[in-house]
């Protein structure tokens, strides 16, 4: 496997509107993409969008923020928002051109999968892995959009 | 204020052959840097590089994976690896074109600052930002090279 772009960084936020008004406000952001709810998997997502290119102005697709925020009491970021109260960064998630192909490759290599691949908040399949085998990180493997870029 | 490019993302890590290793065999990342001693910072680092383009292969600056493991006891990452003995995400680093004007933005909204400006990894100047204020990530601005792209 080779690696992939690194899609987003997952940053876990206790209040959406607050945590949109922090990267708007004091970060300096220009695109952040409407929050929407994804009940399924608990929680709800916004996209703040850095630049690509140096001196760009954060439309043009680089590495995105993810801001999630717990979604109901039984949401599975839930305990780390108790545990980091003010939020914190969640997980790391790489692109992949064929999700399958690494799912196979990542479970060949003894790591554990959580879960079966399920189709994330860019609409293309995911997955994620164990932060215990993977260096500390919890691991989103996913599958790039080719209607993307 | 215009948020800048998300330059790496940092983590710190146990044993850097083994993260690099981990990085190499496990994640395929094809060009990591030889790592090397930052004494006054009291950390070693290393980059991996991710592609920028979707498909490229991880040589064209794409947002870096810093790995920075402790440098002797008194390494200010020394309790995050105590307290995370497998490593984890460490901080969050944007670019900005002039690091005293950022310096003087994050006063004036009132974010605290720690301690003075310095030559980061990169050998450009930066400094850190309190993760209390900066909904809970530690940040890192960095004046971006005019040579590195």
């Amino acid at each position: 496997m080779k690696l992939g772009r690194l899609n987003h960084v997952g940053v876990a936020v206790p209040d959406m509107q607050a945590a949109i008004a922090y990267y708007r406000d004091v970060m300096g952001a220009t695109l952040i993409t409407q929050p929407f709810d994804m009940p399924e998997q608990g929680v709800k997502v916004a996209f703040v969008n850095t630049p690509r290119q140096p001196g760009a102005l954060g439309t043009d697709g680089g590495t995105q923020i993810e801001l999630i925020e717990p979604l109901g009491e039984t949401s599975p970021i839930a305990g780390f928002i108790a545990k980091n109260p003010a939020g914190g960064q969640h997980h790391l998630c790489y692109e992949v051109e064929d999700i399958e192909a690494a799912r196979e490759w990542f479970t060949a290599q003894g790591k554990r999968i959580l879960g079966p691949t399920r189709i994330g908040a860019h609409g293309t399949p995911i997955f994620f892995l164990h932060p215990k085998d993977m260096l500390g990180q919890l691991t989103e493997i996913m599958e790039r959009s080719h209607e993307q870029h």
